[in-house]
């Protein structure tokens, strides 16, 4: 059997140093904002195949912080922030990998009500320099991003979410 | 008496969306970092004379989170943001006027040590859009910045700092 993943449209910004991911899901707005606020969701599908994720710490609220830490031993990476807003409608919070520590992103996240079920989230990082941002776009994060989107598909898929 | 106000550089960035304030002081980099830090000392300086400020909260930690409302009656304005990381040498956190919620600054304080007691104050402020980063510098706001670190300057000179 194969599978068709669909997969996440990751763009440069034509004028600021920013990338957008938009990504249409089988889900309610209601359901995208739960997967991304509610910490023992988030862990169950964010990264790379494998990976795993496990949360340090974790305030899904205006003000409020996050850390978590993905795989292990020598490949463990760590990434932290914390949340300017968080509204059922829009998410804006800052982003840091701490192997990086002084290259904090600004994300802002929206989820679109396409109707009949489906939503389309817009993930947007703010960077501050084009150099920054091209970097990201050339690491390979389509790999996790779009990992992390199918594993976010199945926990809908099975109820979970 | 006439006095010569140090005024602030003001610059905006030529690639990114970013607003520079450049402002050199006769304190030492701690003593900045205080100013920026301490509620009950930034209280004291911020924003235009005759303004003042209230801060709601504040918690000047990584991942903590900050609001402080300026003037009174109808002409106050509430300010807000989280702290991103703080360090000695350097601050990262967001900012919204909540006249505005929609609009997230990501802004930087550095404290370059000059030597003989002197540090220059490098405040950057990274918009989502040229208009945005354009409207700030449209809006007067140099009036409180100019204001507000001659302030600072007054609390060096008295002391307080």
């Amino acid at each position: 059997m194969t599978t068709t993943q669909t997969q996440a449209r990751i763009e440069a910004d034509e004028k600021v140093p920013m990338i957008h991911i938009y990504r249409d899901f089988a889900a309610t707005p209601a359901q995208l904002f739960r997967a991304h606020t509610d910490p023992n969701l988030f862990a169950r599908w964010v990264g790379p195949v494998g990976m795993g994720a496990d949360i340090d710490y974790w305030d899904a609220r205006d003000g409020g912080s996050w850390r978590y830490t993905a795989g292990g031993g020598e490949h463990s990476a760590a990434f932290r922030g914390c949340f300017h807003s968080v509204a059922p409608e829009r998410i804006v919070q800052t982003f840091t990998w701490e192997g990086m520590p002084d290259a904090v992103a600004l994300e802002t996240l929206t989820f679109e009500d396409l109707g009949d079920g489906r939503t389309r989230l817009h993930a947007t990082s703010l960077c501050d320099s084009f150099e920054a941002r091209d970097g990201w776009l050339a690491s390979g994060m389509e790999t996790g991003v779009n990992d992390g989107y199918a594993a976010l598909d199945r926990l809908v898929e099975s109820g979970e979410l």
